[in-house]
């Protein structure tokens, strides 16, 4: 069908039929079961638990607590890792916390024969603690007096970065007549990932006595090199084995329980233990997006230009590091590179420990949220001197040639400027904004906008490694197995399609093999980042090459010719100048495995280091209808607009983006994780957690913008993260240019607007009627 | 440890734990049960088969029956294959057979819900057959109008082949004036291996649409080519698993039920289906060791010298071809190989078809018939002249550096003589021979011996590829990925020992993969031959070197010296000429997966097509003590002496030469598969089939001759089989020399002997007492 082609997702009918085996699918018999036992204080210290009524409970097997684990800290971002240690992550967390840092900590944890006993046996623990004071903010974070939360971050400051750009300093700028001047802050909540499979996983020790994980994860390799370092054993004495998982969204980039469940697992000799989270734990105790404060200054003319600009951005990480300060740096990037500022940029970011939910990686890694600040920022400028937001954009936006001054990474392909075209086209900008100035009543339109840039995976910031493996089999179809993980996005259709490319045989042929296994799997850092279509797609060409040459080479040797005359096209051998079917390749791969003169198993392995990188970018237009007695947004017309290089599936990329999308809406009018003033977690539930359902969301159109990009394998680049950036900016725009009202902060929930139109004046303060 | 040492097997505590995991420790829920149905003549025609009242019952999910299956007929034995049509192997059975061949042949299958209902429906079934003649004897398959058992046969004969050797022709040889003339006919029984797990299966279609196997199996790359052949689709449609295996010693070098189980699921839509044979069905419907009939006509000079020889071998096939004629043609070459006639050697041997039992692989292949016919034929010649069998054995056997004149396999290493020597001295024979000769009583002793020599592999008879794989973890040990299979021999074990000594990384450090997958697993033709630790070792071996050579380049590249300046030992890089410790090899891994400057994932990947092959040989002595008015046979003392080149594992290569013993004990003295006048089986469970147990098994002595062959990865040759081969007619031979009684055929039970020794006048005709 070719690499730019519809071919149908294949793993669509094993999806539907169930013949699909997720983590929950492979449970061994007899599998014991471990629960949790986690804090039910935010800040303070374990003094003591008591073990002995839950251990006396029929059933339990083992109990370890806090005061069993080895004294080994580890860090559970799903990074690459690196030699160097000033680029290891932060190692923060023992595999149970005596030191309590939010509500939910890991304290303690039961194995037992079934699930029954394992939470009547967590139920029954009885713990002592010390408590402090909880902090529940950056701020009261770093007040003087704040409780230490980790000793080694005596001030609660996990890391601070900032960098200048320009000619002069932001207060230089600020001297130049006649400038208009916007101060404000921007806020954007915590909000969790909220994937359909919860985060599971079995461990035992298997024969050859590893230690072996079957998880729901998306970093495979990650996950055996972490529970490695959380254990203090070699890595090559963990296996992990990825099967089929229910989504991620980067919360299963994160090792968080896959270290706890093998040292269970060792705990009882071996034998096989399950440890899945519940729902309200995969909401409290898992990654989430990081809450994040904007404290935006920046100066405009009256013609447009963005004359400077200063930033200073506080990211609440909560109780542990994560991936930390390289989320809220991610967000700095999205200021220095979507706009670009005549005099001055400054930039300050901090990322804080607090007693709350940990923040982690999350679709997007920062940019939703620098996005939004930024968007907000830009909407409001545009405001300040009376200038259409869209002409505001296109004055002061990134163009074509822009390369990162710190990382260099560059427009290989640049169709941003495009996407706003179409996006404006779509919505009927100018008619609806027009249309929509001088509205009354209560019930107002509006239309709004925002765009963004965004990279292809990680390099050069961190490694990008990827390798691949294709084995050939008698009737000339191959295998193909990648360390790239398929996590729902459909990297094992598009994997098909790239290698039915390279190798000139047909789709039907190749199977690109679905489970990574740590101990016969080429190594890959998995799946984040919008990496492995533009990365691992680059080892896929690589390896692919390679075994067309071993296959020719072989050929050449059957049919006594030189191999350079030959071609591998459509699953036959041919004459490289006519085109002349020679043999099919089915004969000779059965040839290469029977010859009694030359037998040999035709594969070949390669690893591609990836040191290119790309900015894909886009834009959201949305069209909206606000209640405003009753606080509520209607989405009317959202599209979102792509420049993510050549598609390699249209129907999986527009899936992908309305999934995003679908984020995008959720992040902007309903979600937000809230605790109590104890920081106790309040909403973590789906009842309460107010994620979209089919219901909520209007019809999403998806309008793409092809340049091919030379850097990427088959011209494509990033496309998994982005379509979750540019929506909640551009709905909060769009109500802004309905109402008049900025709203500064998300999500623009029903309470939030009707207090905000009360303080604009659109409701009157009784609340009895409106303006 | 060293690759010649007694390193503990790498599975045991696995396989005493539990946590070794077998096909049928590994079903997926709500497995789906087959069962297969068997016919009840053993000659004729299914005209109809009624299904209702079968289908009627709850839990039956679908019925096949022989005229459901697809018209194609198919191979079974475990061969390489061949692409030239000619060495191909005999396709003459379908997946379930209309034309009935031997009584259980496959007709009918059920697949239900669970075993009870399978086992009810296939009760149910009303078969309606066309019946012919039983034929159960070659000579009845050849008599004129015998029925055709396969119409591609008309005379039942799958295969006549022979060859002469010497100088002139047999009957010229017989000229010679003073020749002593024996003619004699020896016979051994159809027996069946007896492995602990029985066959089991089960197979589903998977989301990527291959039909997957999981197999109790040798030979997992064998299975998927003939589960395609016999479904008539690409190979690579089809995925092959093989877990831990309780046994096979050749009756699971047959691709039995496999396709049937590919192709039961395909009929239920993919669903798992499992199919496991019951202990009766595998005694009954599975492979057994050919029964074989020798004609013997030899004559000797008085002086001892072998003049010539002629005999014509008669393979009793059974109902289907399986590995058919290629067994009796090894068998006569054991005549050829072990003994040289001065003047000619003319050997002629057929194939033929039965209603019986099927004969296959079975430890030895041919060998432990054919030694048997051989040596005692050699036995009873030496008595002929009345000269010691030991002397005349010396005097005639095979000497260092003979190459067989057809295949022109050769002795790279030659330890026969030695081997002799060695049991002789161990027996004490000269002293027993005497002493033993002139016994009166009713309980009588005698020494006993026999040799054989055996082929290391099938190369050049057949394909020899074995390919691996290693793969470098980041702590510095590695994974070895290998076609070749354990299957209770220890092959896992001494891979590991080869791969520490080739790689100079220590044994805790290698990981041998047990299972063997063939997406992903490199191709090897599996365990049988007694080739893996020969065959499969020259691929480790080559694979080991270009390892070790990609993590010098590597190592080269970090410490910034010639790659050649370095080598690997114990784990670390060191300098080559003066051993200094330069960096460990964990290092060197770790900066391989994650340098920023080359990140390389480091495997190695290698076909070895081998084109050597070499002899093993040995010996085994015996003495018995016969109780003649019982019939009974008490082994007292009984040694193997093996020329297997040099030990891997001399405990593992111990505990190899007792089971094969044990299994050259039961096919001394007890096992026989008997079938009544119709061709129905009388044995076919383990109460009535006498295998010996614990309690009937004397002390087993193992005496190695270690002479390094120069053609061996490691010095090694065959011995897996050897040990089964030489027993049997050892314990005839001391028999014969304890009451003078040649018993020809086995097995030597009680009710034979007391017949045998009547017949001999040594117990009075009515049966009271004895001479």
């Amino acid at each position: 069908m070719g690499v730019y082609s519809n071919f149908k997702r294949v793993d669509a009918t094993g999806k539907v039929t169930g013949e699909a085996k997720y983590t929950d699918d492979l449970l061994p018999e007899r599998c014991l079961v471990a629960k949790v036992v986690h804090s039910t204080i935010s800040n303070g210290l374990v003094k003591k638990i008591h073990t002995e009524k839950a251990a006396a409970l029929p059933g339990v097997v083992k109990i370890v607590t806090c005061f069993d684990v080895p004294d080994i800290q580890f860090p559970t971002p799903g990074h690459p890792w690196s030699v160097e240690e000033s680029h290891q992550d932060v190692s923060d967390r023992k595999l149970l916390n005596q030191r309590v840092r939010f509500y939910g900590d890991d304290i303690a944890a039961i194995v037992a024969e079934d699930e029954v006993s394992a939470a009547r046996a967590a139920a029954l623990l009885e713990v002592e603690y010390e408590e402090y004071e909880p902090i529940l903010s950056p701020a009261a974070a770093m007040a003087p007096g704040a409780s230490v939360i980790h000793q080694e971050y005596p001030g609660n400051v996990l890391k601070k970065t900032g960098f200048k750009l320009g000619d002069c300093t932001y207060a230089e700028a600020l001297k130049e007549e006649g400038l208009v001047r916007l101060r404000k802050n921007y806020e954007v909540p915590r909000v969790q990932h909220c994937h359909i499979e919860v985060p599971v996983s079995f461990a035992y020790i298997d024969v050859n006595q590893k230690i072996t994980i079957v998880s729901s994860t998306q970093i495979p390799h990650i996950v055996r090199r972490v529970v490695g370092q959380a254990l203090g054993i070699g890595w090559g004495q963990i296996r992990v084995i990825k099967p089929y998982i229910g989504g991620g969204f980067g919360n299963k980039q994160d090792v968080l329980y896959e270290p706890l469940n093998a040292f269970l697992t060792q705990q009882v000799g071996g034998r096989p233990v399950k440890l899945e989270l519940s729902r309200e734990e995969t909401l409290a105790c898992t990654r989430m997006r990081h809450r994040m404060l904007f404290s935006v200054d920046a100066a405009v003319r009256s013609d447009g230009t963005l004359v400077a600009r200063k930033a200073e951005i506080l990211s609440d990480q909560g109780g542990y590091a994560s991936h930390g300060h390289a989320i809220v740096a991610n967000a700095a990037n999205e200021f220095k590179q979507l706009y670009h500022d005549e005099k001055a940029l400054e930039i300050d970011c901090a990322t804080v420990y607090t007693n709350l939910g940990v923040g982690g990686a999350m679709r997007g890694y920062g940019i939703p949220q620098g996005d939004f600040g930024l968007e907000a920022m830009i909407d409001d400028l545009a405001a300040c001197i009376d200038m259409d937001p869209y002409e505001f954009r296109l004055k002061n936006c990134v163009k074509e040639g822009y390369e990162d001054p710190h990382n260099h990474i560059k427009f290989h392909s640049y169709g941003l400027e495009k996407c706003m075209e179409e996006g404006k086209a779509f919505i009927h900008w100018d008619e609806r904004r027009a249309e929509y100035a001088q509205q009354t009543g209560p019930i107002r339109r509006g239309v709004g906008m925002a765009i963004f840039c965004y990279k292809t995976g990680v390099h050069p910031i961190s490694l990008e490694t990827a390798a691949c493996r294709m084995i050939l089999n008698q009737d000339g179809s191959v295998q193909v197995q990648l360390g790239a993980t398929e996590i729902g996005q459909g990297a094992d259709t598009v994997f098909t399609q790239m290698a039915a490319e390279v190798l000139g045989i047909t789709e039907d042929k190749i199977y690109v093999i679905s489970t990574q296994d740590t101990d016969v799997t080429p190594f890959d850092t998995g799946a984040y980042a919008s990496r492995q279509s533009y990365v691992s797609g680059k080892a896929l060409v690589k390896t692919g090459k390679v075994l067309v040459k071993r296959i020719l080479d072989y050929a050449g040797e059957v049919l006594a010719r030189p191999a350079e005359s030959l071609a591998l096209v459509k699953n036959q051998i041919v004459d490289k100048d006519s085109g002349k079917v020679l043999r099919s390749l089915a004969e000779v791969a059965t040839e290469a495995f029977y010859s009694l003169q030359h037998s040999v198993h035709i594969t070949a392995e390669e690893t591609s280091h990836c040191k290119d990188n790309t900015f894909a970018s886009g834009a959201c237009f949305v069209e909206v209808e606000v209640d405003i007695p009753l606080g509520q947004v209607k989405v009317l017309k959202i599209v979102n607009v792509h420049d993510s290089g050549k598609l390699l599936n249209p129907q999986l990329a527009q899936a992908q983006v309305h999934g995003g999308m679908s984020m995008g809406l959720g992040y902007a009018l309903s979600e937000e994780l809230l605790y109590d003033e104890k920081g106790k977690p309040l909403n973590d539930n789906l009842l309460d957690y107010k994620l979209p359902t089919a219901m909520d969301t209007p019809d999403l159109h998806v309008i793409f913008v092809e340049e091919e990009d030379e850097s990427g394998p088959f011209g494509n680049k990033a496309l998994g993260e982005p379509p979750a950036i540019p929506v909640a900016p551009a709905i909060r725009n769009a109500v802004l240019h309905a109402t008049g009202v900025a709203v500064d902060s998300l999500p623009l929930a029903p309470q939030k607007l009707v207090r905000a139109f009360t303080e604009a004046g659109l409701i009157s303060k009784g609340g009895e009627g409106h303006v």
